[in-house]
This record gives C-alpha cells, structure tokens and sequence, in this order.
C-alpha cells in the first residue's frame, strides 16, 4: 500500500505491519448483492491486491462464475480462495429472512470471520440483511445494544474526515444507544483517524439546550458524563451544517437521520459536481479554462468523490464487516478493502471492544449511568 | 420586478398584477432578530424597493434607530411605515415565552397580516418563536393539525427547484400530519413552480416498502388515497439523495429529519464550493483558468447560492409567512422578501386555504381516511 486517505495512518500501519514482519491480512468477500455483479466486485479486489502484497481474500459465490472471473486476473493468483455458495441475498430482500438462510454468500463471508478464516468481512449486498445476519453469526459485543453503522465524511478538520454514526443499522436509537455511539465513534476516530481526544458533537435541530427530541436531552447529559472513560471532548449540540465542519470529529445521531443525511450531502455533491461541469461546458472560453485548471478539478473531484470515502463499519460486533455502496464500482470496491485492511491491521476491533468492556467494568464499579 | 428565479411564476404574476392594475403589495417586516441587526434588514428592503415599484413595507423595530437607517436610503421615502416596538426576540429565547410577550417587533410584524394592513410577513428571528406567535396570532387553517415550514431546493428538475417540507416547524409529526405536509406542498409547488400536477416523495432510508419508521408506512397509505383530491402524483418512499433530484416535486418528511437535512445539503454545497475555490488558487495555471471561467463560474455559484432561495413559507396558518435565514446578508433578506411579494401577489394563501378546507368537506363526505 504506497497511499493513504487518512492522514497518519498509513505510517502507524507500516510500523506495525513491519514489526510482524509483512503479516498476510485475509479479507472475506461476499462477491455477490452488489448492483453490478461480481464481475465488478473481482475488478476490485484485483486493484486492491495490485495496490497491496499483504492482502489475500476468501471470496463467496457461485463457485464456476467467480472462478471465470478470478483467473482473468494474474495479480489475483493464489491469492483467492473461493467458497461456492448458490445463494443470493436480494436488495430487496427483508433482513429477518435473508438472516435465516444458511446458503447465501452474504452468511458465508460472515462466518469466514466468525471463523478466524479472515480478519474482516466486505459486502456490497442488502444493508439491513447484513446487518442481521452479522448480529446472529458475530454476535455483539458485551455492553451494546444496537450495533451502529459508522461512515466518514470529507470536512474542513486537518485529518479530511469526520466520522458520523448511525447511518443506517437501526431506525430507532434512545439515549443509552446514543451514549454506545459516542463511545464507539469517539474510538474509531481515536484508531482510524489518529485523533487522541476526539470531539463529539450529538446532531439536532438546533444547538440551544431547549430544542430537539427527549432523548437528545437525555443523551446530553450522558455523552457528558461519560466523556473521561470515553476518552473523548463533548462539543454539545450541532447541527446539519457542522457534519463536514471542524467543530467536531463525530456526528452522533440515530439511523434514521444518519442515513438522510448521509445520502443528501453525497446527492448534494454530485448535483454541484455535475452543474459544475456544465458550466465548464457551457462556452469556449469556459471549455479551455477547464484545460487550464485539469490538474486542479481532478484534485477537487478527487477530495469529494463519494467512491474514496466508500465503506461504512459495523460498530459494536464481535468482529470487523465493512458494508460497501450497493453501486460500488471497481473504485468503490476496493476503497472498502482498502478501509477493512486497514482496521484489521490496526487491531481495531480488539482495540473497541476492550473499550466498551472498560466501559461496562467502570459503570458497574462507580455507578455512572452507562449502560451494562 | 424584472427577473424571476422561479421559471414560469413571473408571467403569471405579471398578468395578475396587469388586470389589478399594478396593484400594490405591502409587506410587514421584523427589522429585529436577524444575527446582522435591522442595518441589514434595512439594506435588503431598499434593493427589494428599487427592484420592484409595487412593493411597500411596514417595519417593526425601535422607532429612531430605523428612522435613521430608513432616511439613508431614497428608494425608501415614502414606501416605509415604522411602528415603534420597544421588545426583541432572542434568538435563544425559548418560543412558549416569546410569543406571550405582547411588546416584540415580531409579534407587530405577524399582527400587522393579522389586521389586514399587510398581505404577508417576513422575519430573520428565531423560528420557534416565530412559529409559536404565527400560530396564536394568526390561528391554523381548519383541517391542519401542526403548521410546516417549506423551503426551495435546488434541482435536477426543469422547475430548477423542489419543495421541501416540514423543514423545522416541529420535531414531531403522524401519518395525518405527513398527509397534509404532501396536500400542502403539492399545492405550494403548483402555484410557487407553476407545476400542474407534482410529484410527491415520502423520505425515508430505504425505498422498499418494508423500511422505515411506522408512521412513514401508515402515511404511505394515506398520502397514496389521497393523491386525487390533492391534485398531486404519488411516487412512494424517497431516500435523501432524491432531495435534489428530478424523481419527484415535493419532498414530504417530520421537521427533524427535513432540517438536518436541509442544513446538511447546505453546509455540504458550501464546502464543495470552499474546496473549489481553493483549487482554483493552487497553482498559476489553475488561477488563469479561473479568470477564464469567471462568467460560468458565477452561472455556477448563482445556481448553488443558498441566499437566492432564501425564505421557509409556513404553511397552514391563516396568512402568509416568510422565515429568513438569521444570519441573512442584503442578498437574503432581499430573496426572502421577493418570495413573499410573489405569494402575496398570486394570492397563494387563499388559494391554498381553499384547497384544504375541500380536502376537509370531502373526508366529511365521503369517509376518507383524511384528518377532520
């Protein structure tokens, strides 16, 4: 891996990386659910183990199709293993039955991990149905109740991203899942963007203490309180306009707007984008400006591209699952391995759930009003 | 009035006004409560004022300091009324105590519509309280349970424009509730963008009907019945990246969701646009181009500039309210008041007064599932 999109990352991996001596990381990858088949998903897979000589993979699906499809790619020699499982998990496919299935290559690249076959699980299927899936086969970790999504975010802050959590695993979330979110947020900001005391801001419709739902106000006071033990700074309330902001480093908010969020600032952006590039259009002055100004456009394209940033993480599970873009091209693809390499060659998950257990420990010693 | 953001609208208007015979508009303005004090608000008035010759303004604020600002400004003799109030909102004062202050320049602004003396309100104040007071003062119409703030987005659309609402007039809203946002909006978007029959959206995180929240799938239902006597098309659940798409029209959602969505878009466009700017500055090639494009440059920041479609309508009360951004510059302000103008001028508060009160005789009649 010669690049990094997170600023200071890459060398503390190198380090650790180096002291194993070049340790082999092992992906599971569901090849099937995603939009574009798993042609693209193997197009991924093959770009990621160009980028990178530790990376091997499990791949999952109809074992004759992904083998066409692996062969095609020399980098790809003796660096796949795949499952042949029929199975497909539809898009539209309700969480609660996709879960019960034992044939899918979703439950299959699930169990890898489960296993201790691979050190992370990557998925571009049905969201809701890898989440159950996830939560029945991983199992959660001791002390959380609703597993969060977690995704990041281009901002103005010095590291690029902001991190921002529920973005869809669950619809509801009350003042103790809030709290579980700011923990576990705070702590993939501390692993993923090398920040050591991040800040956490809790997403409402204003930032007077007045304002918002009950359970905000409620959260509030727990955020608050817990923000020693889980070695964050609580910035208080903030607002939609400070998710690409650098007043905070995590966004905590339940799924339901995390997910609206989510997905108007990236509709947001590729609307701008494509009315930008109409206007470069629109006259011949304006189409040789943009010739001028390539270098830097792709720059900015490259700063904003939704595909970069591509890879939302399963927090709160026995284990590291990365849900990838139903659409993911090639590029997507492989940013979401890249996202799960670097998260299982961190020892993140191990790192979270010691935190959360350290949490649970202290709540029952001193009787703060943490969550067991 | 020579131009028109709203394609479509200004003809219409025009006609209107033509067979009134220039019929003049007066408008009631909150000079106080805006985050750039009543020099602003003045500021934007006088470009309104020297754009269009119908317009005349009543201005609520402290008698002397407007006195002198208003003297600045020749376009304003003879067009401005002052009613001297002692008493501001803040813009952290908890709306329950607001709207029981009788000495606010709020509360004269909203009375003003309230006794016929001007056709419709505009305010930069705190939006809680300006709803809270809009709705003691004014009264909802029969039929509507809780009141909506909708806002303009830009679009993929021809229009150049959806309706978004409720964006912030309560945290809290029921499947009846979402209901009357989708009538209310429908009839917003045919008359503010002239679109016969528009297309309405319910947000949600997922586009399959199994997803989301109870009430979103009860407002399904009742949004899908009632699409006849609401004159708009239903097109089922919407996810946020829809919002500034040409799926559909109207975007229907609780007040919660539709701010943090509403800032989020915001906040997002404006990054985009910092990181585009700072591209341009990164080498001396990219700063000529920049020269060279400097027309479709300004086509494109025109097109994104939130400040051109400033002002949330509150929908549902008995007369016309404008909420401007708080922190609106001249430009804003100005923008919150052409809308204003153009709802006054199309009689939009009648007719969409009309629309619900037949939506309520027909749920009489004929046993709908609407709200009585």
């Amino acid at each position: 891996m010669t690049d990094s999109d997170v600023p200071g990352r890459i060398d503390e991996t190198k380090g650790r990386l180096g002291a194993r001596g070049g340790l082999q990381v092992t992906l599971s990858i569901d090849a099937m659910g995603g939009d574009r088949g798993p042609a693209t998903i193997v197009a991924g897979i093959a770009r990621s183990a160009s980028k990178n000589p530790h990376l091997n993979f499990i791949l999952h699906g109809p074992g004759d199709e992904l083998d066409k499809l692996v062969r095609k790619r020399k980098i790809l020699k003796d660096r796949v293993d795949i499952r042949d499982v029929p199975g497909v998990v539809r898009m539209d496919e309700k969480p609660s039955q996709a879960m019960r299935r034992a044939d899918t290559s979703m439950r299959s690249a699930i169990d890898a991990v489960k296993d201790g076959e691979a050190q992370a699980c990557v998925s571009c299927g049905n969201t809701g149905a890898l989440m159950a899936t996830s939560m029945i086969r991983l199992r959660k970790l001791d002390g959380i109740n609703r597993p969060a999504i977690a995704c990041l975010w281009p901002s103005r802050n010095p590291q690029g991203f902001n991190v921002m959590l529920d973005v869809g695993a669950d619809i509801r979330a009350d003042e103790r899942d809030l709290l579980q979110y700011a923990m576990m947020g705070a702590s993939y900001a501390r692993n993923g963007l090398n920040l050591n005391v991040p800040r956490v801001g809790l997403l409402n419709v204003g930032t007077e203490e007045h304002k918002g739902r009950a359970e905000l106000k409620a959260a509030q006071d727990l955020i608050a309180n817990a923000s020693g033990i889980g070695g964050y700074e609580f910035m208080g309330f903030i607002e939609g306009g400070d998710i690409p902001g650098d007043k905070v480093d995590v966004i905590v908010t339940d799924g339901f707007t995390g997910n609206v969020a989510l997905k108007t600032g990236e509709g947001t952006a590729k609307l701008v984008g494509d009315f930008l590039k109409e206007a470069f259009k629109a006259t011949p002055l304006s189409r040789i400006a943009a010739l001028l100004a390539l270098t830097s456009l792709k720059r900015l394209q490259k700063r904003i591209d939704p595909r970069r940033v591509n890879g939302g993480v399963f927090l709160g599970l026995r284990g590291t699952v990365v849900k990838s873009h139903g659409s993911a091209d090639a590029t997507g693809v492989s940013a979401a391995i890249k996202l799960a390499y670097e998260l299982s060659a961190s020892g993140f998950s191990e790192r979270l759930a010691a935190r959360v257990a350290s949490a649970v420990a202290s709540a029952q010693n001193d009787g703060t009003s943490q969550p067991k």
